[in-house]
C-alpha cells in the first residue's frame, strides 16, 4: 500500500470520530452523527482538490473516504451508548486528542499533494497544506454551530504551520520522510498544547 | 421549454421560500429576507458548479435565477405582511415543505448535470446531486447561525441520497423520467417524515 | 505602483482590522485574533479566484496579503492594549467603518478582474465583483458564529451592487476611474447608511 493513501484511512478514521463526538456532545440524532462524521472527514480533502483545481475532488470519485467515516461513526455510536452524562467533559477532551490526528495527517497529504502538483512553490504548498489540514474541522464547528477550534486553541493553525514548514523541508529527502515528519511534528505540538493547556491569554483578560 | 430549466425554477421558488421563511423567524430585515432567499436559492448550483469544474457557475451568468429569488422574497414578505406571531409555529412546518420540494428538484438537477458531464460514474453522480440538493440549505442555515436542517432531520440525506441512486437507475430510461423519479423519490420521503416525525432516537436520549 | 495593488492592500488592512476587532468582541485569545483577520482578508479574494477559475487563488501564491493581515492584526492588538470594557459600543462602531472600506475595496477590485477576464459579461461582473466584496466579511462572521453583516445591515449589498453596477459603465473611461468610482459610492452609502442608521423596518416590527 502507499504511505499517503494508509495515512489518509487514518485521518479519515480520527477526523471522522471528532465528528462523531461533536454531533454528540450537539445532541444530534443518529444520521446528523453519521453526515458530520463524513463532513468532517471529506471537508479538508475537498477544499485541497478546489484549490489545486483537482476537479471532481477526490471524495467525490473515491467512495472509500466516506465508508471509512460511516463505518467509523457507526462504531463511535455503539460504543458509546452506555456512556453516562457526566463523563462529557471527558469526550470532548479525548475530541481534540482525535482532532490533532487528523490535524497532522491532513496537513501531511496536502503537503505532498500540493508538492507533487505544482513543485518549487513553498508559499503554495504550505498554505495548501494548512487548508488541508483545517478545512474539515472548520467545516464540521462550522455546521455544529460552534466557534472553531482553530479559532479558539492558540496552539491549532501554527501546530499546522509548522509541521507544513519542516515536512516541505523534509520532502527533498523523500515524500515518506516528509508526510511522516509532519504528522509528528503537528500532533506533538498539539498534544503538547492539549496537555499543558499552554495557551496566550485572551484579549479580554489581558486588558 | 427544456424539463430541466422549468424543474429549476420551481426549486429555486421553493428554497427562495425557505430561506425568506427563515429570514423572518431570525428576525432580518427586508434586505436580509432577499439575500437568504438568493443564497438558498443559488447556493446549491454553485456548489454544483464548483464540484464539476463548471467556471463561472451558471448562477454568476444566467440572472433568472437571482431574479426568480427576489421576486418570491418579494411576494413572502407581501403575503406576510399580517401575519401573527402566533403563527411561526406553522410557518416553521410550512419551511419544510418548500426546503423539501427544492431538496427533490436540486438533487434531481445535480444528477442529471453529473451524468451528462460525466457519465459513467454512479458514485460522482450520487454525490454531486446530494451536494446541490442539501448545498443551498445548508448555506441558508449556517448564514442564519442554525444547526442545518440536515443535521437535524435525519431523514433528510437520506430522502436526498435514495432519490439520487434510483434516479441514476431511472436515466437509463431517460433524462426527464431520471428528474421526475427523482424529485417524486425525495419529495415523498421527506413529506413522510414530516407528517410521521419518524426519526432515530437521538445520542442522548438513547444513552 | 500599480492601482490594484495598492486598492487591495489598503483593503486588506481595512479587513484585517475588521476582523482583529470582531475576534477580540468574540473573546478569542491572541492566535484567534490573527486567523480571524487573515481570513477576513483573503476570503473574499479566494471566492473570486474560485468563481473564475483562476486556480489555485492568488492567496496561495502570493503572501502578501498574509503579511499584510498578521502586521494589521499584530497592530490592532497592540493599539487595544488598554481599551477599557466600556469602549465596547465604540470599537464595535468602528468595526463597521473599516468593514466598509474593505467591501468598496474588494467589489471594485473584483469587478475589474470579472472585467478583464471576461469582458463584455455585465452580469458576471457585477455578481463576481459582490461575492468578492462581501466574501470576507462573510466568512470572518460565520467563524465568529454570529448572523452575518449582510444579513443584518440592509444596506450592504446594495451598496456593493450599486458600486460595482456604476463602476462596471466607469470602466468604458479606465480601469482606475471604475475602480475610484466604485469603491467611492460603496464607501459612501455604507456610512450614510452606518450615520443616519437608516434601515428598513424589519418584518417582526412591521407586522
Amino acid at each position: 500500500m502507499d504511505l499517503i493513501f494508509d495515512a489518509e484511512i487514518v485521518g479519515s478514521i480520527a477526523f471522522a470520530v471528532s465528528g462523531a463526538i461533536v454531533a454528540m456532545e450537539r445532541r444530534l440524532d443518529f444520521f446528523g452523527i453519521i453526515i458530520l462524521a463524513v463532513i468532517t472527514t471529506v471537508g479538508g480533502g475537498i477544499v485541497r482538490d478546489l484549490l489545486l483545481g483537482n476537479i471532481p475532488p477526490v471524495a467525490f470519485t473515491d467512495p472509500v473516504y466516506l465508508f471509512v467515516a460511516i463505518g467509523t461513526a457507526l462504531a463511535v455510536v455503539l460504543l458509546h451508548k452506555r456512556t453516562a452524562d457526566k463523563r462529557v467533559a471527558r469526550i470532548l477532551a479525548s475530541m481534540r486528542y482525535f482532532d490533532a490526528i487528523g490535524l497532522g495527517i491532513f496537513t501531511a497529504v496536502g503537503l505532498v499533494t500540493a508538492i507533487q502538483l505544482r513543485p518549487g512553490e513553498p508559499y503554495l504548498a504550505v498554505s495548501v497544506a494548512v487548508m488541508t489540514g483545517v478545512g474539515g474541522g472548520v467545516l464540521r464547528d462550522i455546521l455544529a454551530n460552534r466557534v472553531p477550534l482553530i479559532l479558539r486553541r492558540e496552539i491549532y493553525a501554527v501546530a499546522s504551520i509548522v509541521g507544513a514548514v519542516i515536512g516541505y523541508f523534509a520532502y527533498r529527502i523523500s515524500r515518506d520522510f516528509a508526510i511522516l515528519t509532519c504528522v509528528v511534528i503537528v500532533v506533538a505540538i498539539r498534544l503538547y498544547a492539549i496537555h499543558k493547556d499552554i495557551h496566550l491569554p485572551n484579549f479580554r483578560e489581558k486588558s
